[in-house]
């Protein structure tokens, strides 16, 4: 029991290690090489844009902020407001910090790599790991201080967790900023590089003289690095917070009877302190010298193993120690969890791989042409929901048979617990693309290309399966927080045989289609603008097809930015305004149904659009490899619209469906205290 | 009051007229010339064919039958099991009817058509009608009949209806052979038939040469007769029969105390019957004389309308009569289905119509490629699901605020109350496209092409149109089921805040994915079997491609169905299996979060499916009338694909979602008194 009050200066100190330990990483990324002028030159001509693109969006995100802060502080509270700032500027820092780090490693990862496989992997890795130990460093820190700081000027226990959800509410802020707008940047500088480029220039891909190459570049950082650890931010943040929500209110139920409810409070904290020890431990054991890509998974999975063994037993001497033996049910939670995303992963990467029949299948069904690409790949894509909900079922029915509803949020803890080394592992593929893009366009020797394309391979094999593990967390994370909710706005129960709860549902149900009809369809238009600013520089700047002049970057990268950021508006009032209209006109119950059936639906939804987007994009790869008639045939013709349509589905749509389930289950609990009063 | 006595044969009666007037319907059809005996040749081929499929999916569904019989005998009652043969006889009896209707017709309406429109006109929807009354005649006669033979043996009432729930299941029986079956059916043979005989032969599409020619034009018989028609049987049915079940429990809740479960347990039957006599007066108001498509929209909308305000003023009547004045609810519930039927409907085709703005820019995005085909055309689907799902979810609001859970039932029942009419327009399409495919073949003039290409392309919209009705009354009649169903396990309620109810959710919304992923694979495999036999038959018969030998169309019509049947068992045993497996591994209440998530997220799954398929299909169409290029440019060929992709979206897989929703609500139902016992 001494643990809860050490767990006051415990929490904060792990989470600062985790802080160190991403600085080192810097300085290990830092002290490398940036190889030759023309590497620097547009290694430079990234970094700059990635900056570009975060002062423009974090410009829009502080307009937004500002409005919610002055909405928040008066209609809930001024310390809730104040967490909410904490909350987001914390993320945007670990966003910058992690873009920042990705667009310095690129370059540095090119030029490492005429050294040999082994260093070029050590550079990219650390990339990750700055990312990833600034994501849980930062948040459990702001989260800890935030939950002490109220505790400490007085306010009763469930008073500071009512206004904690504020913190949280400022990660899904930023997340939905992060992932919606970013995954429409993404693929509009994507699409109008290629537009105007390949199609109507003539021009390969990776062309210095196209005016949206460094875009498309950038685009791959703000995606995969700063989108995805948005993303899992909030998932790491909402899951403390929504197991401390449940905490306080599970000692009034049988299971919990007579403990003190701090014990169960301080406890997801605690886990996600461990975690971080853990996940430093982890990447301690990720190394290779070896040049084959399954070394390099095999590095990475034995990181992982050990990650997760190490925070197992830590959980299990956390939960004996804080809460109890007699509780080990909590145990039991946090392992199911841990074990349902691992699972997830392994089935993304088994139905994405080249490797494996689905992707396999869809790849031949190419051979009868586009249409049947499409059909194969989407039904490979909707039959891949059946795992892993699966394993989200089974982790939920066993946390909840063994530690009730606090369970079902401590499995989320669980599963995000070792998220410092899993989304390192994630943030390095993005490093090893760019670097791959920076050996083309510098002209490297074929022997580091070779090794940038092994490192890029892998990177595609964990950019699925960080996919995989999003969503998982996504879903997991929004059911811990609608349960948060219903504790929170009083509702014994939300009846589905409740007319008004299933026309919640209904309408819930609805929104993930919308959400992607929204999104996929300004992925069109924010490419067009594109397209439109390349033809004109093609036509306006002379010499620029003789390579005489330089193209204006920053330009293209201005304009996706901002007509992406045009285009989240709707999606963006939508995952807002929907919780809060059916909230106050139909009532609590029909908004939980609301949530539920957006949950439901948004799962296997967002997990068809990610696995068969991924499947698309590794059928055509592997026709590339040769295989039924390789580049240029009409395979190959027919994989290219899989993949294209694939793109939207995997990098936009798919995982914005993650925000919209999180951001409308917090927008419910943080606006619990007004939706009482209607 | 009285009139609760003389529904005992007012109800059979009425249905005996739709029977009647489906016949005198029939009588109008044989009457016409079959043309010239080429026509006459190609007509028996079609014929035969639908045939010879009939039979043979009939002997697949003896087999089926026969062993759920026994199940229901031994498991249920041997009167369940009777009434479920019955209820199953009488759906494949209305689509023997309908087929054998449809494929004398389409000869007839391709000879009528060189007197003028308004001849071809007549014959066809003619035949429409023997399909419309047919089902419902059929329908309502042997549901009405079972509830009074088993009230005249002296079963008390709740016994009664719990018997008639098996007269549902057979429906439901017969409509996932019907719809999953023959939507895989027609599809493998419009692939096969294309994809050998337009690809690698070179020869038209409805050449005769073709052996898979005739499948196809009978596909068009199995999946918009029949399999629409066994869909709507189905839903006709299982509202009226959630809607009785539903009235017994009624009386014990406040807003009905004190009346006779009677008079609630007869309105739906006599709303039902009342809603023929409307039908059958709206029929004659549909008829033309002009020769634009919009008149022949025109005398439809006639015909509707007056139907509708005919049964709206007898629902009143009703209501009024039967249960009282104070009583009045109940018609604006059954006004509010009939209204978001309706509405669907128009919405339905304002999404799929290329007079309108969504499939026009479809159309457009054609002219970058396939891809962005795909992903426009997948995007405006998604989008398509918004105000159904509102009108829906308004139609349950306002039936559950005036007329509680019973109120939602009828809800349905009005909505379906004016099917005779509705599905008269919807089997009219089929009907006129075989007279164009005829016309075609038989070397027609060009202004007899011309009146069949009218007919059709009125088709083609009224059968988008079908499919936007269909589902909404799927959902409506699942959702009807779902409050039957909990009722009949005596649940209370179904709490989503409890986790195992939540996991029952989670898998309910899945399924509907995987049931897509099924079918559609189906179909794949499938067609891949008619490619191999048709393969065969070019190469085996000598002179078929000289025109001097026949190919045997049967061999093609018999695998096709073979292999549509063998490819249906699996999702066929998951539709049965998932609900069963579910309530017994997790309980009743999970099973009704199973159901609840798989009608939320299967509606807008389906409207998607259906939506971005007709949009598809008519962009295609909208090319070819010589826009962006018009047959052969490289926007036409974007638009194939969009078109091919979409084939087994509208006509496969979406519609098997509705079998999907009201077969799993109507196991849970039938199977209820077990579940208790778990």
């Amino acid at each position: 029991m001494d643990l809860i009050n050490q767990a006051n200066y415990l929490v904060p100190l792990c989470a600062l290690i985790a802080i160190g330990f991403a600085g080192i990483s810097f300085l290990k990324v830092k002290r490398e090489d940036r190889g030759t002028e023309v590497m620097q030159k547009i290694a430079n001509a990234i970094h700059l844009g990635a900056m570009v693109y975060l002062n423009r969006q974090y410009r829009a995100i502080a307009v937004f902020v500002i409005v919610l802060t002055i909405v928040l502080a008066v209609g809930i509270s001024p310390l809730t407001a104040a967490c909410f700032v904490l909350g987001a500027v914390l993320s945007a820092t670990a966003g910058y910090i992690g873009m920042y780090t990705a667009t310095a490693a690129n370059v540095r990862t090119t030029n490492a790599a005429r050294r040999g496989i082994a260093e070029a992997f050590r550079v990219s890795f650390a990339s990750g790991s700055v990312m990833g130990m600034a994501v849980v460093g930062l948040g459990l820190l702001g989260l800890s201080l935030a939950y002490l700081a109220l505790t400490y000027i007085g306010l009763p226990q469930h008073e500071v967790l009512e206004t904690v959800t504020g913190f949280g509410l400022g990660a899904s802020s930023i997340a939905l900023f992060a992932r919606v707008g970013g995954g429409i940047f993404t693929k509009a500088a994507d699409v109008g590089a290629d537009l105007v480029g390949k199609v109507e220039a003539g021009i390969p891909e990776d062309d210095p003289r196209n005016p949206a190459v460094i875009a498309d570049n950038v685009g791959d950082n703000v995606g995969d690095v700063a989108g995805m650890g948005a993303d899992l931010y909030e998932s790491y943040v909402g899951s403390i917070i929504a197991s401390m929500v449940l905490g306080i209110t599970a000692v009034r139920t049988e299971m919990y009877m007579g403990l003190d409810p701090l014990q169960l409070i301080i406890l997801p904290m605690m886990i996600a302190a461990f975690g971080i020890i853990s996940a430093i431990i982890g990447t301690f054991f990720v190394r290779t010298n070896k040049t084959e890509s399954s070394a390099i998974h095999m590095a990475f999975n034995k990181g992982l193993i050990v990650a997760i063994i190490a925070v197992v037993l830590a959980t299990y001497f956390l939960v004996t120690t804080i809460v109890g033996p007699d509780y080990i049910g909590i145990f039991f939670a946090a392992v199911a969890g841990l074990i349902a995303g691992f699972a997830i992963g392994l089935i993304t990467e088994y139905y994405t791989s080249y490797e494996r029949s689905p992707t396999l299948s869809i790849a031949r069904s190419c051979e009868t042409g586009a249409a049947t690409n499409i059909i194969s790949g989407f039904a490979k894509g909707m039959e891949s929901t059946v795992f892993p909900v699966l394993f989200i079922a089974t982790a939920i029915t066993i946390a909840y048979h063994f530690a009730g509803l606090y369970g079902i949020a401590i499995a989320a803890v669980g599963m995000l617990s070792t998220l410092g080394i899993s989304l390192a592992v994630d943030a390095y593929g993005p490093v090893a693309d760019n670097a791959g893009g920076i050996a083309e366009m510098s002209h490297q020797e074929p022997k580091v290309r070779e090794i940038t394309d092994t490192l890029d391979s892998v990177g595609n094999t964990t950019a699925a399966i960080g996919k995989g593990f999003a969503i998982g967390s996504a879903a997991l994370t929004a059911l811990a927080l609608f349960s948060a909710y219903t504790l929170a706005v009083g509702l014994e129960l939300i009846d589905v045989t409740n007319p008004l709860v299933f026309v919640g549902m209904l309408i819930g149900a609805m929104l993930p289609f919308i959400f992607c009809a929204l999104t996929m369809t300004a992925v069109g238009k924010a490419a067009y603008s594109v397209v439109l600013e390349v033809r004109r520089q093609f036509k306006e700047i002379a010499g620029l097809m003789e390579g005489k002049a330089e193209p204006d970057y920053a330009k293209c990268i201005a304009i996706s930015t901002n007509s992406a950021l045009r285009e989240m508006i709707a999606p963006g009032v939508l995952a807002v305004g929907a919780p809060l209209l059916v909230g106050y006109l139909l009532g609590p119950e029909a908004l939980g149904g609301l949530l539920a059936g957006s949950l439901v639906a948004g799962f296997s939804l967002a997990i068809t659009m990610a696995n068969a987007g991924g499947a698309w994009d590794n059928a055509k790869k592997y026709i590339e490899q040769g295989h039924y008639g390789g580049k240029g045939s009409d395979a190959h013709k027919a994989a290219v619209v899989g993949d294209t349509v694939g793109d939207p589905f995997k990098d936009t749509s798919g995982p914005a469906i993650n925000i919209l389930l999180k951001l409308m289950a917090m927008v419910a609990l943080v606006f619990a205290p007004l939706l009482i009063l209607v």
